[in-house]
């Protein structure tokens, strides 16, 4: 951050007054530029066991495995955000979303939200973002291609609850030594 | 947002090529301004079946009673932010954090996120945003004093758990007509 939003001054990285920590503060009309990580939502679409994935149709990762998930826009909430990003990548609808994961990414500003949630009916497709969509069997998900470690996790989570038949809300951070 | 904080260009508010919606983008640099619901984090602090509750020292709602909550920093993880604001409003520390709410207020794109977690001991006073801090029987909460629509929420439920002892993730929108 260079300039103010606001003003269009200079910013100084300094700390504010009765803070504790540095933040953007603009040397013209004095505003403080609060900077918070953004929250992803997702969901673990199942229909009879198996899991929907979505090859990856852009970049980071193109060409590998993730579930429906993406940042959380103004004015929806997690629930809208998770079922919007299953619509968009998948052309899917879920029903029964129950909140499952939370999920740490602190060295880049990252929360992530999953539920798990019941696909519909198979009337799915790749949507824009996606090169194919499948169901996969638990015992079958590629997990050599996974697109990102935070998908990697939270579908072991899944993997191990679904032996088990419970599904425990999970929390974890992803540690910093699998930096994409 | 008037001015672009990379290149200090003017912004101009419209659907980006490839996008559905407005965002701010630049119009000497094109970056597109993404904006983004912030997260709060909280903890409902539980000692012998009571609830440790703050009295606000800071508008908004100044004098009025809350949990320890606020917004979650770059670089810290959700649990990490519940501690550090129950540590700066109440110097309490707490243990066995559970997650248990997450409630969603579209119409300031906020989302809280709220613990039950297990006040460690009786050493607590109020920080500089409170002026006092005071333990609670869930029959003494003083419902008509609660600072905010969303805090009022996550004591409801709490309240409503601890009768039956069952303590299920809870998750809700708060309704626009609760507006503060």
């Amino acid at each position: 951050m260079n300039y103010c939003n606001q003003c269009g001054g200079k910013v100084n990285w300094q700390i504010p007054d009765g803070e504790d920590r540095h933040r953007y503060v603009c040397e013209h009309c004095n505003i403080i530029h609060y900077q918070n990580p953004r929250m992803v939502a997702g969901a673990i679409p199942i229909m009879d066991g198996k899991i929907l994935l979505c090859r990856r149709a852009i970049e980071p990762r193109r060409g590998m495995w993730t579930i429906p998930a993406g940042y959380l826009e103004n004015g929806e909430s997690v629930e809208q955000c998770a079922r919007r990003e299953t619509m968009e990548e998948a052309l899917a609808h879920l029903d029964d979303m129950l909140p499952y994961s939370l999920l740490n990414i602190t060295f880049i500003d990252q929360v992530y939200f999953i539920y798990r949630a019941r696909l519909v009916n198979t009337d799915f497709r790749p949507g824009n973002e996606s090169l194919e969509v499948q169901l996969f069997h638990p015992d079958e998900i590629p997990w050599d291609e996974i697109a990102f470690p935070v998908i990697r996790k939270a579908l072991e989570f899944y993997y191990n609850d679904q032996l088990e038949n419970r599904f425990p809300f999970r929390e974890i951070d992803i540690p910093a030594s699998e930096k994409l």
